[in-house]
C-alpha cells in the first residue's frame, strides 16, 4: 500500500512540473498504472495539472470505469491512458499534452525525429496518429476506448506520437521516464523550429540513437534531472 | 443586484487574467453587459487590466455615456464594446486586446483559420476589419461609434475580429467564454506562427470545426480552464 | 530642487521599468535633462538598471564631465546622452539599450517602420547610425563626444536611431515618453520580427503616423501606461 | 586557503547564475582551476546547477579521478572540463552546456561569427566539434579523455567551441569571463536566428572583433555585469 502513496506522490510531483515547465496549460494529463494490479490505472479527477492535490488522484479500469463510483468530473480523454496501458505493458505512465513546441508538429507534416542528444530517448521517429483517418470530422479528443485503441495501434512500439492538430502523447517505464520524455520532446521540436532559420537540419544517426555511453547507467539509479524537476516545481 | 456584484467579481478576474496570461499589457479591456438591463454594460475605469480593482467598474450605455456622470478618466475606446453589445444580442462579454501573437495577423493579410483543437471555438474564419476602408487615415483607435459600429458589422456572426494594425475584438457567450476564446485565439495564432517554419498548415476541416463529442457538453458546468486561470492570476 | 527630486524617482523608476520590462539586462542607461539647468544631465553611476537606486544617480556637464568629481565607476558611453541632449533642445530624456527585439534591425540592413497602432509614436521611419562609416573599427562603444555627435547627426530629427551592431537610442519629451517609446520600438520589431513568417508587411500610412483622434491628447494627463510599468517594476 | 573559499563561493554563484539566466537546465556545469594547483579543478558532485551549494563542490585531476574518494554521483562528462583546462593553460574556467539559442548552430552546419558588440569577446568564429569524425556512433556525450582530448584540439585557441547535437564548450581566464561569454553567445545566438527573418546577417568585422575602446580595460575592475547577474540570481 506504501507503494501506491509513494505512486501518488510522485503522480502529484509530475503533474506539478508539467505545469510548472510550461507542458501543460489547463489541459493535458498523467497516468500511472497501479502498482498491485497491471489492469488499473492512477489518474487526476478533471483538474488542471498546476492544481491537482493526492485527494484528486483516482483509480480506474483500462476500460475508463473509475473503480468507485464518483460524481467528480473526469477528464473524458481517459481512453488515451487506458488503451495504451493495455496495449503496452512495458508502458507504467502515460502523458497527453498539447505543449506549444509541439504543436507545429501536429499541424504539418513534418517527421519529428530526435537532433539533440538529450532527445535520443524518443527513438529514431515518432509517428502522427490523425483522428480523421479512422473517424472522420470530429472534436478531435479521444473519447472513446475504440479512438483510444487505434491511437495505440498507431503509437505501436514507440515512446511517443503526434497527434494531429491536437498534441501528442507520450509514454514511459516509470513517472520520471515519462515527463523527461516530454521535456526531451519540447527541447527537441524547439531546436528544430529554430534550427530551420539556419538551415537543413542534422538529425541524429541511427547508431548515435542507438548507443549508450559505459557508466550511463549505473549512473541512473541518482536521477539528477528528477531532483531538480521537483524543486523547481516545489514539490 | 448580487448577480451584479458576482459579474463585477468576474470581471476583476478576467482582467487580471488577461494581464497574468500576457493578453494584454498596459493596453487591452473587457467588458460585459448588464444583467439587469441589456442596453448597459460594464467596464473598468480607464485603467491597465493587471491593476483593475472592483472599485475601478463603471456602467455605461451602448452609447457609451457613463450612467452615473464621472471624472475619471474612461477608455476611449468604449465605442468597441457599446456597439458589438448593440449589434449582437447573443454576446454577453466583449474583450478588446493587442496581443504579441495576434499581431502578426494584424499587419499582414493572412486570414486566421483554425489548426489547433482548442481553437475549434473561432469557427471557421475570422473577419480581419480595416479602419482605413471607410475612415481613411486615422491613429487607429476605434473611438466613435460609427467607427465602432462598422467594426460590428465586419465582425458579423463571428466569433472575433482581427483589426488591421491594432490587435482584435474578441466576443463570448460569458466573460469566461470570451476570456477563454482570446487565449485560444492567441494559442492558434502561435502555432500558425511556429508551423510556418516547418511547411503548409493543416487547418482544421470544416467539419471537425463543428464536431462536439458527446459528453462535451455536460461537462461545461465543471470549467477546469476558468478555475486554473483564476488560480494563476491570484483571483 | 523638489523638482529635481521628482525627476531622480523618476530616473530610478525608470531604470527598474526598463529591467522589468526586458529593455535592459546587465547593460543600457537611462539620462534625464537638468530641470534647472539645460546644460546638464542626471544620470546613474556605472550600475545595472535593476540595480540603481536614488544614491546612484550623479549630474553630468554635456560633455560628460561629472560636477562634483567622483571616483566611482562611470558608464563610458556617457557621450550617447551629452550628445543628443546638446543637439536636441525638444528632448528631455534619452535611453540607450540593446533589447533583444531590437538587434535584429541592428545586424541587418533593414529599416524599421511602424506596422502597429502603438508604434505610431516612433514616426515615419527610423535612421540606422554605423559608426563604422566615420570611425572605422571601433568596439562600438560610443566614447567620445565626437562619436556621440556623430550619433545625434544620423539622429536627426527622429524619435529614436538603431545603431548598427550595438541597439537603439531612443528620445522621449519626458522620462515616461522615452521609455514608452523604447517599449513601442520592442514591440513594433517584434510584431514585424513574427508578421514576416506571413508574408509581407503592411505598414502604417504616413496619415495614420500623423493623425491623432480628438479627446486623446486630453486624456494624456492620466497615464494609464506609466502606472503599470510602476506598479510591475515594484516601484 | 581562502582563494579556495573565494573561488567555491564564486563557483556556487556561477552555477546559479548559469540556472537562472537560463543557460542551464538539469544539465550544464562549470568547473574552475585549482588556485593552488594549476592541475586540478573545482566542480560540484553531479548535481543540476540551480541546486548546487557550497559542499557540493568537490576537486578533481586532470584526468577526472576525485582527488578524495567519493560515493557520491560524479558527473559523467569530466573530461570535457579536464581535458580543456590540461591543453590551455590560459583557462581558468570551463562551462558545458545545451542552451535552447545554441543548440540551432548544433544541429546546423552555421558557423557561429559574432553579430553584436557584446559578442565580439569571442572573437572571429568559433569551431563546430562532431564526435561522430573520430568516435562514430556515440551517445553524443564526452565521457573518455580521448574524447575530451578531441574536443580540445578543435577547441584550439579559441574561446569556445559548438559541439554538434549537444552543446557548446565555453572558457574563461576566470568564472565571470567564462559565464559572460557564455551569456554573449547565447546572445549572439539570438539576435542571428531572429535576423535571419529579416535578410542577411551583416556580421562584426575581424577590426571591429580586436578593437578595445582606450579606458574600457581600466574599468573592468568594476564588473557591473557580475554584480547583476549574482543579484537576479539571489546570490
Amino acid at each position: 500500500m506504501s507503494d501506491v502513496q509513494d505512486l501518488i506522490h510522485d503522480l502529484v510531483a509530475a503533474n506539478r512540473i508539467l505545469a510548472h515547465e510550461g507542458l501543460c496549460d489547463a489541459y493535458g494529463h498523467i497516468s500511472v498504472r497501479h502498482p498491485d494490479n497491471p489492469n488499473r490505472y492512477l489518474l487526476s479527477r478533471s483538474r488542471s495539472p498546476e492544481l491537482v492535490t493526492e485527494e484528486d488522484i483516482l483509480e480506474f479500469e483500462l476500460d475508463g470505469t473509475p473503480v468507485e463510483e464518483t460524481e467528480l468530473p473526469l477528464y473524458i480523454e481517459r481512453p488515451i491512458h487506458g488503451s495504451v496501458l493495455a496495449a503496452r505493458p512495458d508502458v507504467m505512465s502515460v502523458i497527453h499534452n498539447h505543449c506549444a513546441e509541439v504543436l507545429p508538429f501536429a499541424i504539418t507534416a513534418t517527421p519529428m525525429r530526435p537532433a539533440i542528444s538529450t532527445a535520443r530517448r524518443l527513438g529514431e521517429t515518432l509517428p502522427i496518429w490523425d483522428i480523421q483517418d479512422k473517424f472522420g470530422d470530429t472534436d478531435l479528443l479521444v473519447t472513446t476506448n475504440e479512438q483510444g485503441h487505434d491511437l495505440s495501434v498507431s503509437l505501436a512500439g514507440h515512446k511517443a506520437a503526434i497527434m494531429r492538430a491536437h498534441g501528442c502523447t507520450v509514454t514511459g517505464t516509470s513517472i520520471p521516464d515519462a515527463v523527461q520524455t516530454a521535456i526531451a520532446l519540447r527541447n527537441n521540436a524547439s531546436a528544430i523550429l529554430e534550427g530551420l532559420r539556419l538551415g537543413e537540419i542534422i538529425y541524429l544517426t541511427p547508431g548515435e540513437v542507438g548507443a549508450t555511453s559505459p557508466g550511463r547507467v549505473s549512473l541512473r539509479g541518482h536521477d539528477r534531472a528528477w531532483e531538480y524537476l521537483c524543486r523547481r516545481a516545489g514539490v
